[in-house]
């Protein structure tokens, strides 16, 4: 059992993660780059550091969670950074969706100073995080995560191995590349059927009744049919994913043609200023152009 | 009630469809452009014509379920086609996938006769037909549907009215989209990750506990890991639906990105000969690439 | 040398090909579907005729322009069509650009008539049929093709013999796909760059310098830089003949990606309401969503 | 005029180049990875160093021309690079071709040592380089260029002047996307008709007097009609030079759906192993799934 936690990161994800953390009663210590989101963190008890380095200093466990590579990059190689003072035997479980490729050389660099590190994207939204009901996806030493496993068993409650570093991260992305895909063709399925007459219920009503059904559709068809674009998770977020996915389908070799066009249409929607609203609102990508909107009265 | 059936394609979805009007007690008459595949109909019960004007002349309600739009084209307008014979008051039901342009002008010319005519694709597969399970998504009067249904009941359990002429059709071509788009994606996802290593059976596993988690996946998956694809649905006849999709998509004035890149991809593996086999083969195509296979050993 | 000559179509092209006829001493009858458009003809010595029956029945040859493959498909088999008066021995002349499928069925059904038919769409734009100066790609028997040469030389200076009936129509439809693809290649190169910070004048200097160099770029480029849209050629009529290409490609079972991804933008373009102008306005579609425009100032 | 010139990266561009230095008479010290690539330089007079931190140690100016991002950081940032030793006043000319952002972070650690940096991708291939003809796109500072024009003017005719740093290799990025769909949209084209039964010189012979010119279409179609893919630019940094701009056209938020699709139809060849080939052979996908060759008998 770890003596002591540390987490970087404080984000939509990050906020109930650290938190559920202190609950579980492990001595947290975290560093946020605005300082301002981790005073919900310090009232519950828990420490705030100044750097990530500081951070690291002390810590059995580093968990992070940040936006992107190059934070990730900073975190670890910048000026106080972690590199600077993690521990021999520390694990690092990043979190983060990043490129496999970065994760993977920010491994090497850790197991030069003693340090482990586990690639260990989630899955299940800010819900499943409040919650402690995450799935995360393991790369890295099966060893190294059977020893955190304590630690992720209060942040989730699914734990797959996926295999060496950097295959959370792959198992990953696939996943996004198939969520945003199916979501894309959602709106293109609804906006055609939809312009030419069909009423978008009756047509959701079809899907779900036969082999074309899919979860995400189950999901967001309900906020979409509102015109509620509410961030669950936001669109750049998931164009962000697609670039990762391509870039590592570039680095294995792999054509990928569908994810290359349906990320320029995520693209698109983005340049169209939706980057911060739920990644559904792709739909209204397809819909400006079409000229109509895939909406249903609420019943009366 | 209707007096008199008739029905024309016997494939591998009217075979069986025909069959359950034969053994509700219709008087039924078919029609197959190659004869011998009548011939189980024949032994059922039911009266072979030569034509479908012969089919036409005496029926309350025609059924026709045939391979594509120049098929169903021939039958209605062709020498001995239904419009020479068809009687004013009958009922045309195709259940055929084709354009719903040719369709509604289809229509049109029944009219002229004072016939109706209705467009009823279906989904459910031959699994479906032969147990009377299919859904009918339904285009034209509703009155008319209406007054057909006890015959519809005989095939199918759900019968969807989406509206006018060509919004049977149109339901459908959009769900086809989906479904193709689907299996698609699930092939780039899984190919891109095995290749990086992941196991295909750890990502499916996080997928089915997951939003991305999609019907037609749970049904074709385990067939892709055994590298069994026995048709269920021919890759070139979902390859046909993504063309006629497009040219919806074409007259209704609304870009399709993702499915125009799909499309390419179905005519990649039909070029590569896998025409004949389930759409699901579609994986190949990525797969000779890659250098790979989405294969799972049985579990001993 | 023929008796006598008959023009369907005078629109943009039509008009000044029919003129030069005219001009060149032949006795020509013209039909147009909106009749005002053929007094400038019958100002300048042609007969106008009420139907394209009309127009066929004392014609040797007879040249037909018109928008799309429905309205081909009219003027030939429609009430009063060319079918049902066209003369044993006669040549119809089709510049229209439609499916080749199509044109085939025409060209059968002509045959059976006694009367041959060509299909020759032309390229060139308003200004080479103003000159006499297209270029004709010219599918069906040879011999027929020489037949008519005479008049085809007072119309163009190139006549290219592509092979069978609908290969004249293969060879435009090809070039299209290059054309149209230029085009917007060019407007995803220059928005990149010009968003960057790179001057387009600078870009294109570069270009024209090297191997990039493309003969359609030299000529767009002025326009696009002063945002001149005025149509040469229509928007909506490259995203119809990039339709027809895609069928084509379909019959002839050959994957085209990049074709389709980029009858998705001209799809964009001309659902943003840019149907209408140039297909060089195709970049409006990239340059909206970029938040810039690539323009030059006009030197002092 | 610099007193000394180091070069770094002897391959197809830079043996040439590297040489040209040589006979106008200027000091050259060279580097490369693998050795016996210099020795052609030794024998003409270069000193060799054995790392880059040795070539720099000395140089008024240094020329870089290497394969990849990955390895202009190496040679940049890494141990015995040029950071190490570079001196303050001296000038970082990378012909390279990778990564706008990454190429700017350079440009800033050598700004920090008291150096500048040009990013100056070349256009032109090995023959313009042995005749030191190529084109240069520069992007930095404009007083920096002006100072090493005597330099540049050895290597290349053209020395265009793109803007701040990152600037040369945008417009380099942009110029190879086009160049890259215009060989991939030839190709799409000219399968397309030939399968059609068009003979491919017939379908240049049309394009070449048309405005669908484009200079390397003139250049490649002799090669690709003789089935000669001897590598000018090898397909597989063509497809990494469609990755970089996909890469730029994230970061600009541009979307660039034809650039996207055309990657993946390079993916393809690439993975099935036309890596080393001239970029032309992305026709051999096409060709092989099409079951056709678009080929020319030599004229007898």
């Amino acid at each position: 059992m770890p003596q002591s936690i540390s987490f970087i990161g404080l984000g939509i994800m990050g906020q109930p993660m650290a938190l559920n953390l202190v609950k579980a009663g492990f001595p947290v210590t975290v560093f946020n780059r605005t300082r301002r989101k981790a005073e919900p963190l310090e009232r519950a008890g828990a420490r705030v550091a100044s750097s990530p380095a500081e951070v690291a200093r002390d810590a059995d466990v580093i968990i992070s969670i940040v936006s992107d590579t190059a934070a990730m990059e900073e975190v670890v190689c910048g000026k106080d950074g972690i590199l600077e003072a993690i521990r021999s035997g520390a694990v690092l479980i990043d979190s983060s969706t990043i490129s496999p490729t970065v994760s993977r050389r920010l491994a090497c660099q850790l197991a030069a100073k003693g340090a482990s590190m586990l690639d260990a994207p989630v899955t299940g939204s800010k819900h499943g995080a409040e919650k402690g009901e995450l799935t995360f996806m393991i790369g890295g030493e099966r060893e190294v995560m059977e020893r955190v496993l304590p630690v992720l068993k209060v942040l989730g409650k699914r734990h797959i191995y996926c295999g060496e570093h950097g295959l959370g991260l792959a198992a990953k992305l696939a996943m996004n590349c198939i969520l945003a895909t199916t979501v894309e063709i959602f709106s293109e399925g609804f906006v055609l059927a939809t312009k030419a007459g069909v009423p978008p219920e009756t047509l959701l009503e079809i899907m779900q009744s036969s082999l074309a059904r899919a979860a995400i559709v189950d999901f967001k068809a309900p906020f979409v049919f509102k015109g509620d674009f509410t961030p669950y998770f936001p669109l750049k977020l998931m164009h962000k994913d697609l670039e990762l996915a391509m870039e590592a389908a570039y680095a294995q070799n792999v054509p990928m043609p569908a994810t290359a066009a349906v990320k320029e249409v995520y693209a698109g929607a983005k340049a169209q200023g939706q980057g911060d609203r739920d990644y559904a609102a792709v739909i209204t990508f397809l819909e400006e152009l079409a000229g109509i909107q895939v909406r249903v009265a609420p019943a009366p």
